[in-house]
């Protein structure tokens, strides 16, 4: 079939931040407003909907939108439709939730790109990919903040690498004193991969080490929990949930829980961070 | 001296974003509009200014904003000011660039909490955190989606630690095949780490992996460079520059780059992803 790409087709790949509508930018925003498209898992399509209900456009006053919903575990086939309507010559717009380059949609937008069946002109598409709050930073906020200091983020599905990765992962981020954020940690299908998580950080960090169990972050399902490894149990994560780790020095001070600036030197106050 | 907490003073740490006024969520937005001082490192002082002089408030019109700009390297002082403020019953915000929760001003306000001078009552405050989207999400965002992938995220200022912390843990995110994000990188004052950076990391990683060098994303002084390790250089990084260094996997198509989300297995498409 020949490539009829429109001149003025454009895929945007926006995140929409962990939940509320006043942690959207204004940039992703914008882009819902002047799409034609609307592609994603069924519930981020809900909420940009909703963004643009409150917007008066979309639904009624605003030009029509196509809203095209999906089911979880097809991201390939969802980015796949996003580049095919996008090179038709429509203004579409990817959703995820959170931040689209940290476990979502815009590394399967690329992947579609590379493809057996991709459209070589895809690669010549009008393509931007618009940054949202991703859950860690949404979670870290609410407990104060256990990512001020170097930290790594894992994703815990199993299905997208060998648990033995998984785990490589997380000895050699606890060697190295990193804070650790952890998404996907539990689901029905899988929930015997944060047990085994639990067991792994039990055998490489202190008892003591705090962690925070963010679920649902901005939204009315909101709840954070915060406790040590000692008490912590696996039936405090499920899908909503992203799972903090501190690093050795992480501390509380009053309900709020923090990871020193300076490491491994006196505490005093130097220069050297961002302000 | 007694301590003369007002019930109505309030704290909110916010980050302001990567640089661009449409990168500033409304939640960040609303709580400068409710501000009644506003606290923080000059440059992200004058883009809070800016935002609410584009809102038509707090230059003139809304209530009148007291502006408590400061030098860099003072961020023990400017958290306690913007505590004592809020502890005398002001609307205070503290705004960071980025995320405050990212090697930003959120660890130090908690820290001036816990100094020797510090107010017990500044505890018991009614203090907020509000997210914003740190640099290295900004950058991957304009590269493609090279955090796609489990990452880690090091401050490569070795005025908060030991060089030796730095290459420990460098190390060992080589070892564990995270992508990497480094945050100031280079200074006029120590020039030398991010070249022993680049030692490190071709000590550690194939000539070809790719590197991602983004400078002021979304600013009018945004400039993005992506080359290999091989070809990377010191000068292509100074402190408004985000270093980006792929996993093993990352890889380029057209334009962009990106780190596929699957590793270690067949590339199937597959569920775990966050759609």
């Amino acid at each position: 079939m020949v490539s009829t790409m429109a001149a003025s087709g454009r895929l945007t790949v926006a995140g929409l931040g962990p939940g509320a509508l006043e942690q959207i930018t204004p940039a992703a925003a914008a882009a819902l407003q002047a799409a034609t498209d609307v592609v994603g898992y069924l519930p981020y399509v809900e909420r940009a909907r909703e963004l643009l209900a409150r917007a008066g456009l979309g639904c009624e006053g605003g030009p029509a939108v196509a809203w095209h919903a999906s089911d979880n575990r097809v991201e390939l086939e969802r980015a796949r439709q996003a580049l095919e309507l996008a090179a038709g010559g429509r203004q579409v717009v990817v959703v995820s939730s959170g931040d689209p380059g940290v476990f979502a949609m815009a590394s399967a937008v690329f992947e579609a790109m590379e493809s057996a069946d991709a459209d070589p002109a895809w690669q010549a598409l009008d393509i931007q990919v618009l940054p949202g709050i991703t859950a860690m930073l949404a979670a870290a906020a609410r407990a104060g903040a256990p990512l001020g200091h170097d930290f790594c983020c894992i994703n815990l599905s199993d299905n997208l690498k060998p648990w033995a990765v998984i785990e490589r992962r997380v000895r050699l981020a606890a060697e190295a004193d990193f804070a650790m954020a952890f998404y996907n940690p539990r689901s029905h299908s899988r929930p015997q991969g944060f047990v085994r998580l639990l067991e792994l950080l039990r055998a490489c960090c202190e008892p003591g080490r705090l962690m925070v169990f963010a679920r649902a972050v901005s939204t009315p399902q909101e709840a954070l929990r915060v406790c040590t490894l000692a008490e912590a149990l696996p039936e405090m994560a499920d899908m909503r949930t992203v799972v903090l780790v501190g690093n050795s020095a992480t501390r509380r001070v009053g309900r709020w829980t923090y990871t020193p600036r300076h490491y491994g030197m006196d505490g005093s106050d130097s220069s050297g961070s961002r302000p």
